[in-house]
């Protein structure tokens, strides 16, 4: 069982999950090798190990059987979960916390066990995030879930425990601090300029042009003017929407084959690295509204955040994004 | 030469420093080795390669040569440079840079290259942490640095490149909004209650005894209640002080013994883990006040955050503070 923890001095909420320090690490999490293990419970044949579906597509097998191309399940370590209490309990005048009430899911976005985000074709891929915006719809329907993070780990270095191509969705009944504060900032410029953010943002890359990884009609991938670490990169859609969540079935395509390019540039061009992805949305409430543009963010981990960083929360970032998108210009993408 | 960007999604800082891809990277920087490297910039007998010396502890030799126990020197790949500009520069209605303007020294605590701090003396610590307040001071004259991070990184996963043991000291010339945020919280909940959150943190710490590792007349360690990661460690003062700047020559000592005392139980029972130790300090104009208590914060590197907790902000700790301090209070300290 999990629970939360109200930080006093940052006004933070820290998850507390005690059994996923006994989740499983396979030992080629890493890189690539000659054949998956017997063992990976992404695998098909191996249905039973990751427990019962919630969701998935198949050409007719029967269900946890063989014969899918995309599998949902829950999170057999989860951080949260739908049965735990969500109530605030007060323990003295200074410390608070809440059970571990939320939602962990894991997406199998493949069955085959090497075949990594960035060799998948763009139809794979466009399937993959359609289901991850059906999941996401769906887990907003609980009223008790304020924000739902979707993200991928890819590497080592980014915190995988198992290689098996995977993305996962965690639902949280409180809205984190940090993206609190983000939608804050741009709420506020809302506020003073009338317009969103991250679309003024992104109409002036697309002008520059100094930092554009790579475009199509529908969307457009660049790096941010103050990245965090190097590489960092976002892909925007071009017309103004808040939320992952309304995103038209057919945009799901453009969006797979930049998302690709991209993915496919970075594993060229620096040889598979290790990264994180996250995608960000519109709060619970907000999906209609101007402020917010939802993105997606890719985070290389080529380097590790030290002591400065954990002291200061300010990133030292060693590539100007101007040098790391005139790299990537020029790269195939796979 | 760097320079720092505005990121108006966060109004964060980052600061870009190109030069420091170059720095070297020892290959013992992980674990002890049998003898140290030749060319270990921070040896005895290399002061060349690490460069001229700001300040030394030395029995009469020349300086810039062997004979010294401490040996401060401008970092070779700084992050920040006393010599560069710190105005702020608009590039159009978004983006705003400046100079790469601050201060970035290395504290060398030890001649001896695998002296790793948690096996030094409390005499030793406290003339390394009386050196590191006298830079602290020294820097905090210069007006256009407007916070000053104290920090240490032990061990490969941690971000360190050279294992011979060392502080370092990065003087900034904004405000970093995480600290920001944190000093707010902080003076709200003084306006509040007329306390200060901190000192009443430790108060209740001190009368609970379940999250304390250990405590001396002047000092106390303990884990905070919602910590981010497992066995993270908070070294605080018994009574009210808001900066590091201010602490008496005579408090350095039973300060140094506290340190060493919860270094070697880290050491001892969790087998030499990687950690980030941070110095956190009242803002600049604010050391008079009684809103905020100084303290040291020990980060161990057990595990990697991943995509939620980049996507969120928020932490998932696999161990309870509770745990981690029982198992630490039984634990000797080396």
């Amino acid at each position: 069982m999990s629970l939360l923890r109200h930080d006093i001095t940052t006004n933070d909420w820290v998850i507390f999950a005690p059994e996923r320090a006994r989740r499983p690490h396979d030992r080629e999490s890493g890189r690539a090798s000659s054949s998956p293990p017997s063992g990976c419970p992404f695998c098909p044949g191996n249905e039973r190990l990751a427990g019962p579906e919630i969701y998935t597509l198949r050409g007719g097998t029967a269900a946890n059987s063989p014969g899918w191309s995309i599998r949902v399940i829950p999170n057999k370590f989860p951080a949260l979960r739908i049965e735990d209490d969500f109530r605030r309990v007060e323990e003295g005048p200074l410390f608070r916390f809440m059970g571990g009430c939320g939602a962990h899911e894991v997406i199998i976005e493949t069955p085959q066990h090497d075949r990594i985000l960035a060799q998948q074709t763009p139809l794979e891929i466009e399937f993959v995030l359609r289901t991850l915006q059906l999941r996401f719809n769906d887990l907003l329907r609980d009223l008790r879930f304020q924000t739902i993070v979707i993200f991928k780990n890819h590497g080592e270095s980014a915190g995988t425990s198992l290689r098996h191509p995977h993305w996962q969705l965690i639902a949280t009944p409180v809205v984190p601090r940090t993206l609190r504060i983000k939608h804050a900032v741009a709420e506020d410029y809302f506020d003073a300029t009338g317009q969103c953010l991250y679309c003024v943002l992104l109409h002036e890359e697309l002008a520059a042009r100094k930092r554009l990884v790579a475009e199509n009609d529908h969307f457009a991938a660049v790096m941010p003017y103050a990245s965090r670490v190097p590489f960092e990169t976002w892909i925007l859609p071009k017309a103004h929407q808040s939320s992952f969540g309304l995103v038209e079935p057919a945009r799901f395509r453009p969006l797979a084959e930049l998302l690709q390019a991209v993915l496919g540039k970075l594993w060229t061009g620096l040889d598979d690295p290790d990264f994180n992805l996250t995608i960000n949305t519109a709060p619970r409430g907000d999906e209609g509204k101007e402020y917010f543009l939802w993105h997606i963010e890719i985070v290389p981990r080529l380097s590790r955040p030290a002591g400065f960083e954990m002291g200061s929360g300010m990133a030292i970032n060693t590539v100007l994004p101007e040098d790391a998108a005139l790299f990537l210009q020029s790269v195939e993408s796979g």
